[in-house]
C-alpha cells in the first residue's frame, strides 16, 4: 500500500511550472497572467483565492484578484469578464464559486472566453475534453490523472468506478478515464447496490462529500483509492472514528478535523491511496498553475 | 419480451412534428429549414441524404441539399457553412459524414453555428448535453431515449451498460443516461471481462458494429436490449446464423442481410428489445426532424 503523496507531487509540478515560466519570460519577455474574480465575502472562498494568488506569485505568474461586492449585478460582472477576455495580459480567468444567490452561475461561466477558461467549466471545454481534443482539464480531475500517471498506474483496461457526477469532478473524470481506456462506471445518489459495484473496481474515485463513506468491506484487495472528499468534522466521536492520527491531534488544538469520503480502514486493502488531507486537494492548486501556463502558451502559440 | 418498434414510433414522432410545423406555419408564416451539405459521391451517404430530404419535405420542413464536389477545398466548405450560418431561413445545418479524406472533419463541424447544429456534434453542444443544459440530443441516442420513454421504461436507478464510446452514440448516450439517473458503465474495445459486466446490466445499448456480438449467455433475464448496430452480411452462412427470418428472405432476393450487434437468440431473455432493422435506425431520421423543429423554435423564440 503506497501513499500517493499530493504534497510532494504538487511541489514537483509547481517547480516545473516555475521553471518553464522563467524560461518563457526570457524567451518572450512575457509571463502568464491569471485573474481571479471573487464576489462577496464567503470566508472559505477568500482563503482559497488568497492561496491561489500566493502560489501564482511564487511561480512567477502575474496574479490579480478582483474583489467585487456581494451585491454586484449580473451585467457588471459580465462587463468585468468582457474586459478580462480582451486584456492581452490576462491568459487565465477564474470566477470563484459559489457566487451570490442572485447571480446565475452558468450565465457568468459561459461568458468567459473558452481560451482563457482556466477552470475548464465552459461547456465547449467540457465537450472538447469528452472528445479527447484537449489536454487541459478541470483542476481536480487533472490532479488525479497527473497523480496516477506520476506513480505509473496503468489505467488501460482497468475498471474505474467514479462516485459522484458533479461537473467539477465526476463527469469530467469519467470522460478522462474513458479516454485513457479505462472501463468507467459513474455512480451517484441513485445508484442501487453500490457496494457490489465498488467491489469490482480496480480504481475508485470518490467525490461525494460523505465522510468515511467507502468502507473496507466494499472494496477488493489491491484497489487504487482516490479520495476527493474534504469533509470537516467538529464532533470528537466523529473525528476519532473517521480521521487519521494527524487530524485527531489537530482536533485537540483547533476543534475540528478533516477526512475524506473513504474510511481510513479501507486504505489497508489498497495498493495505492491518496490521503486526506495531503492527497488530491494539494494537487488542485498546482493544476490551476499548470493550466494557466498551458493557456498562456496556447495564446502565444508557444507550443 | 416486447418489441420496441422503431417504425411505428418514428411515424408517431413524424406525425407530431408535421402537425407542429403546420401549426407554427399558420402562427408565424415560417417553416423550419434544414440544409444538408454533402461532399463527394459516397453512395451510402447519397442514399441517407436523399432519405432525409424526402422525409423533411413530407413533414413540411423546407429541405435543401447542397452537393459539393469531392475535391471541394476546406475554405470553400467553410465559406458555404458561413453563408448557411447567416441565412435566416436555414435553422438546421447538417454536414454528411464521412467527408473526403483531405478535409478535417472537426474543422468543418466546429464551424457550424451551435444554434443550427442539428446533429449536435459541436463540442459546445456535447458539453451542454453533459451538463444537462439542453434537451436537443444527437439523433441516435435521442431516438433511443425517445423509445425508452415512449414504452415507459424507468431508467432511474437502473444499471445501464453502453457498448462503444463513439461521439456519435456511446459518449452522449452514457451522459444522457447518467442525467436520467441510471448508473452507467461505458465499455469499449479495451474493456476486460465484458461478459461479467453485461450480465449485471438492466439495460444494454450496443453500438460497436459487430454482428451478433452480444449473446444470450452474456445477459440476465429481463434485460432491456437496445441495438444500434447495422451490419450488412453478404455470406449465406452468416446470414443464416445471425439474421432474422425477414432478412434471410431478403438475402435470397438481394444477396445480403442486415443484423445488429445483439445476437437474435439473446432477445428471448429480454423484457424489451429493439429489432434490426426496424428499431433504432428507423428512429434516427425522425429525431433529425424533431431536432430541426426544436432548433427552429429556439431561433424564433417560440418555446
Amino acid at each position: 500500500m503506497t501513499i500517493l503523496d499530493g504534497k510532494i507531487l504538487a511541489d514537483l509540478v509547481q517547480q516545473r511550472v516555475q521553471q518553464e515560466v522563467e524560461e518563457l519570460k526570457i524567451r518572450t519577455g512575457k509571463v502568464p497572467g491569471l485573474t481571479v474574480v471573487i464576489a462577496g465575502n464567503d470566508p472559505a472562498s477568500q482563503i482559497y483565492v488568497r492561496g491561489k494568488n500566493k502560489t501564482a506569485e511564487k511561480l512567477g505568474i502575474e496574479s490579480r484578484v478582483l474583489e467585487l461586492d456581494a451585491s454586484v449585478s449580473s451585467s457588471e460582472l459580465l462587463d468585468t469578464i468582457s474586459r478580462l477576455n480582451m486584456d492581452g495580459d490576462v491568459h487565465g480567468i477564474l470566477v470563484q464559486m459559489p457566487l451570490p444567490d442572485h447571480l446565475d452561475e452558468w450565465e457568468i461561466l459561459d461568458h468567459i472566453d473558452p481560451a482563457k477558461d482556466v477552470d475548464r467549466f465552459h461547456p465547449v471545454n467540457l465537450g472538447m475534453l469528452t472528445l479527447q481534443r484537449t489536454d487541459i482539464y478541470p483542476c481536480t480531475p487533472a490532479g488525479i490523472l497527473e497523480t496516477l500517471d506520476h506513480y505509473k498506474i496503468d489505467l488501460s483496461g482497468t475498471h474505474a468506478v467514479v462516485l459522484g457526477r458533479s461537473f467539477i469532478v465526476g463527469k469530467p473524470m469519467a470522460a478522462m478515464l474513458t479516454n485513457r481506456n479505462a472501463t468507467v462506471t459513474l455512480c451517484h445518489s441513485r445508484t442501487r447496490d453500490l457496494p457490489s459495484i465498488l467491489k469490482q473496481a480496480d480504481i475508485i474515485v470518490a467525490a461525494i462529500g460523505k465522510p468515511g463513506f467507502v468502507t473496507a468491506d466494499m472494496v477488493k484487495d489491491g484497489v487504487v483509492l482516490v479520495d476527493v472528499g474534504i469533509n470537516r468534522l467538529d464532533k470528537k466521536e466523529d473525528v476519532l472514528a473517521l480521521c487519521d492520527e494527524s487530524q485527531i491531534k489537530k482536533f485537540e488544538k483547533k476543534g475540528y478535523g478533516i477526512t475524506g469520503d473513504i474510511h481510513k480502514e479501507t486504505f489497508a486493502k489498497s495498493s495505492y491511496y491518496t490521503p486526506v488531507p495531503g492527497g488530491i486537494g494539494a494537487m488542485t492548486v498546482a493544476m490551476l498553475m499548470q493550466n494557466t501556463l498551458r493557456l498562456f502558451k496556447k495564446q502565444l502559440h508557444l507550443d
